[in-house]
């Protein structure tokens, strides 16, 4: 199904803000809770079935929660009440038609970014929104279904390799929206190919495939802009944004990964601009084969018209068409037909109609 | 009747500033106040003849005044009298052709949004303008008619769930902005299906008249353009402009309606930019469809033009033209008409126009 | 005459500044002053013949003196040397293709509007400069010719109805700016009519003179938005600048203006939006029509180029043709024609050329 | 010549920064440098050989050096030494591509502007780049040859009329700068009342000429955006920052300059906005004239191939044609030919081709 | 090849921020170091194996490694170690498809441009991306590949002339930029000349390889657009910010530099526009074909269908034509041609078709 193109709203219009329903296809699958609680030294895993079970870290610990699957309401008020998190919070999380934005609640930061995954079978450009809440000493991420792009981060995680361990809980969230960046490169390389392509089909030949083909893009670059965009601000935000939540040894991650969002919105525009030059390509190509069309009629009718004529006046019955009774009148009107054929001939060659 | 683009103005030019002229159809009926006064306890409702006839709240205690018709000027000016109104936002009030705004007058602030209906007889959208006054205790909505998207706040104000009851003035008429802003949604997804119905459509046949639906759009775009993005404004200046009027308690809410605001304005902007791709695809269609016409005139033209010209020969009355009396003539004639067929019907399918 | 697109300078190239020329069409008329001195409880009217004239009105008094007629440079110098203007504002005054502007000289505030008035012989909008200087006690104002907006406020001077004749000189300017923006939207309600009307007609058919009223309406709306848009920011900094001439009272007065120019400029901005879609909306008629007689000619020739084949077989003068002998040959030949005809009938109602 | 699209850069790729190297034709003649100095009560004129010459002029007094010809890098060098400019100054004077800018080296200004001729023969706008150092005490003007726009500043200081003998040199640079802008609205009438004789050209008959003309048009258009556009900003530079070597008396003449730069700014996009309007006229007339062809081709085709088509059944030769026989066949032929072409002239009559 | 559109990552996704991985493609050439030592009154130049060779410089000296050849990641995180630079760092420098950009890491400033090449065989614009790192005492330069357009600094430094060797290696890094930007200006003029090559082919006569040529031009610039913007904040961001490693003395020549970065981007806009103009002459020029070829299809048939159903009336085998039997009447069928054939002549040249 395509995607569609009005966000749905959260709530029925005139109910409460922080009336909790979840918008969206529900999935059959149960809501699943990973932990993974980590420090510098230390790593535990697993499944919970209410947020509640998460025990207190240590000082220096860091937990991870994620919730996969956002059709299990009380879960989210549990995950709201156990942290303290405001009802309209939960709200955005339930929401998966909003908008990337940042929120700061004082106690935490409240995120809001977009997945974007290439569907293979469509041939279209999936959305999934990720939510984080960013606290002392945890992340909680709310995905809409199982699958992500975070199986990087776990394993750095798990290995204890590089810097993540030793970090506290907003490098985590750096990490995990670096990963979500990240993966906007690999959709673009792929319309970045599928544009290349289509250009050089048009310089071929245009159908009136190429079209919807060019409006597709179009559409998804709309779409895709409407994802992209307001990341940028929320990473600014991020950065600039004083908060005890994120630490200075962060600060400078986040640059890194704003700067690839700045990459990314920088390639979607290119990208829709040169999708104006594909619509030119498509509609110059089509005049050209109306043009040709209208040479060979031309030339066809140019070069016929007048000699059929000729051949009407030897048709006419007059009792006085002394050319008729001529012995090479029949080989005269050859000769002439020929000579006029030639002259017609020259003329398309001087306009370079053929 | 379409809406009109000009707006009216509210009075006659040259007139003094503040006199109070209403300008908007007439409706029939009598323009009806009623009141809800509440507190987190208690809740009174009833109509009212004048605003002088509503008491004082006590302290804490909120009430809400809503005017339904807007041709009853003495009415309005009594309001002015009873909540000391400057004279030029009882103008702005009665000109129903204004634009969102948010003036701050010191001990009230006064606030015009627009409410939109989808009209399904006339099959396009309507605009309601609703004026707020939020003063120290009290709110007072002024709309055109009877008829509004507030059912749900009244029903949230009677049931005395969630935090309306406990909370002020100020969080009322957040409640009222959220309400208006949640119905643009309704319009929005409905337009957005009509949009994709409207794309499919041109996909398989574009017809004079989807060009004017498409007109229509667009239209409809640019003025509902005109309702919201000001709106965008308004609820920006009211979340940083500090007043006592509003708390702090509410600036969380003010802020994610603020939030919804702006995904409407994208949205909008995101609908501007798909009207305009429909546009190309209807002018390709329509381009598409002429080629394929000049094609058929080309392939008829070009296969008989020259038979014609081959059985006009034959039809010369010439004295001497050997193959006339060639016994095999007539079916010599039938094979060069048969041999040239052929070789034109090779040329379409060799230029793909068959 | 058509308006010039090109503003005329004010003086000879490198003439020095202040070098006072008239720059316009020299009228017949005498210049004519006008002067207004009124208080909460006194109005005299008078004409002058020089600004000297003019007693000193005293504590609490305002004196409005109006010039009609820009070609009396003299005049110009006197109002110069009685108010102490700069010789660069009474340059501004004369050169009437200025920009609405805004400057503070301290003592006095000079400000630039366009007056617009509907020209209904020559079918178009003309333009009239007005500058005001406002000083303490004292408005000047200058106009280029006799006819004004300002008969609204002269008779709320004289019945002294309303606040105009408790406030000061700067509630008069603010007046009168009013009266100005206030005839904006006169001219935009014509516009706005004619641009409907516009849109019904192309709807119904579109001829090449509707591309030239459609580019009379671009460049009526280019020449328009020139007057209106500087305006806005010309009232922006009214309100904004701090001056001891412009007092808090009347502040929101000027905020109101203020707001009624946006909403000029919104619905310009609006119009201009509008005429692009006609724009489109002609193009594609033009296309549609071309398209409609595209069909004709295919139909046509479609039918009988082959049937005219058909015809020209049979008027052969081989001497064997068989089917010229049978008894039923003529009979066949129309037979063949009408299910030819019938075929190719069928075949554009399947294209639904038909 | 036309003008070069691309900047000519200063030097060498790589060169050092600083390195003096004139960009432009030289021109044969000699560089010159005239003198004028002069206070309240005096003036000096002459011509040096080098700026060494130029004496110091006491206090009060003000020297204008200007220099025609760029070709003499010693002479530049000079200029440089003797009033202690900058390298990349001297550098910025040479090359003539440069962009109009200010720069504020503490002791001097250092200015860049733009004269526009309209060179009469090539029918196109010619720019002359203008430097100028304002120092204490002194202007400099560079020129890249003889003939400028000043010559009415020069009258000025000669006659001692008006105050610019009595003021500085900022009012000198002012000056000069006046006169740069003024002649901008030569250049901008000359170019307004082309357009309105190609607009007026345009609604009688478009010429592929007239495409051209356009492309010329919005060529120069481009052009002169870049040499007015950053003006701008250096007069808003001058006017907002604070250097001691700019009077308080000069500011508010730097403030009218500053307007009419806006002004012209103003009527070059609205140029470019007419500009694009004439290429919509254009397009439509020549798609106009397309259909009209069409049309004449449509009418003929329409009424005679069928009538053809009817001549030649009755110039079959079949044995059995019934109709050859009749005594009236041949005046009910010319019959049938009447209604038939009467029936299609009346369905052209109300197709509105005729 | 042509150059990918999209950018690809330095990392597969969600690898660690700060993993080393060159993307490009690898040079079968060693990487090289070169070093440049100097002082105000000495210089020393060699080639390093390793960048742990260079040896501490002196106060007030200058070392300038130059490393070509980004394969070579050791390499790279040896430099890493000996100048302390933040893997993010690293991890950009290898990362070639970044964007120009600055970042001030307190000790050493990092900076990323890119160089561009006019390829000639392939007719297009390569791309270099160069990083800078600016410490105390050094400036470390990293290049893809062998050559660049540095020799002129690097002669500048041997020679020992001008200010290069007297100042820091902030004036250095200066120089570099300069260099770099100076190359676009070499970039610039050739495509302004092929710009105008363009233009003149296409008023004489448009091709359908015309538009693809726009398209490519309309591409380059794309990309063009894309490497220079951002240099431009870069440039404005050295200026702006506080860093004590860059000098006052070399903030003049960073102004000069940002004032190149600012024409050569203007003139990659006016280059854009220009563009859009291409492409309107070619569209025109194509109708303007299409038109010609439609007119002499409608002049060829305008005349000899009519006349073809001349000489088919003639051609018909009713018993009683009288005309026939006239003996002149041959002569007057070619009477009326050539009368006929008149007319449509003088039609058609007051329709200035001929």
């Amino acid at each position: 199904m395509r995607r569609r193109l009005a966000p749905v709203r959260k709530k029925k219009v005139g109910a409460a803000p922080g009336t909790l329903v979840h918008i969206g296809e529900k999935k059959g699958e149960k809501a699943r809770i990973t932990l993974i609680s980590y420090g510098p030294e230390r790593l535990e895993e697993g499944a919970l079935r209410s947020p509640s079970e998460a025990r207190e870290t240590g000082a220096g610990g860091v937990s991870w929660l994620n919730l996969d699957g956002l059709h299990d309401v009380p879960l989210i008020e549990a995950f709201g009440k156990k942290y303290g998190l405001h009802p309209l919070v939960l709200e955005d999380i339930l929401n998966t038609g909003g908008r990337p934005k940042l929120e700061d609640y004082g106690d935490y930061l409240f995120l809001v970014a977009k997945m974007l995954f290439h569907d293979e079978e469509a041939g279209e450009i999936r959305t999934e929104q990720v939510s984080f809440v960013l606290g002392s000493g945890y992340v909680l991420s709310f995905q809409e279904e199982a699958g992500d792009v975070f199986n990087g981060v776990r394993e750095r995680l798990r290995s204890g390799k590089g810097r993540i361990r030793r970090m506290g809980p907003d490098y985590l969230a750096y990490a995990l929206l670096d990963a979500i960046v990240d993966s906007y490169f690999v959709i673009l390389e792929k319309i970045g190919d599928q544009l290349e392509r289509m250009e050089d089909e048009l310089i071929v030949e245009a159908t009136p495939e190429s079209l919807q083909k060019i409006h597709a893009f179009k559409r998804e670059m709309i779409l895709l802009r409407k994802s992209v965009w307001p990341l940028r601000e929320v990473l600014a935000a991020l950065q600039r944004d004083e908060t005890p939540l994120v630490t200075e040894a962060t600060g400078v991650f986040l640059r890194d990964v704003y700067d690839h969002t700045i990459q990314v919105v920088d390639t979607v525009e290119t990208f829709r601009d040169l999708i104006g030059g594909l619509l030119d390509l498509y509609l110059s190509s089509i005049s050209n084969r109306m043009n040709e069309v209208m040479k060979v009629l031309t030339i066809i009718a140019t070069i016929f018209i007048p000699l059929t004529f000729l051949a009407g006046i030897y048709g006419m019955n007059f009792e006085h068409i002394p050319e008729l009774k001529w012995r090479w009148g029949y080989a005269a009107f050859w000769l002439a037909v020929v000579v006029l054929g030639g002259a017609m001939f020259g003329f398309f060659r001087r306009k370079k109609w053929l």
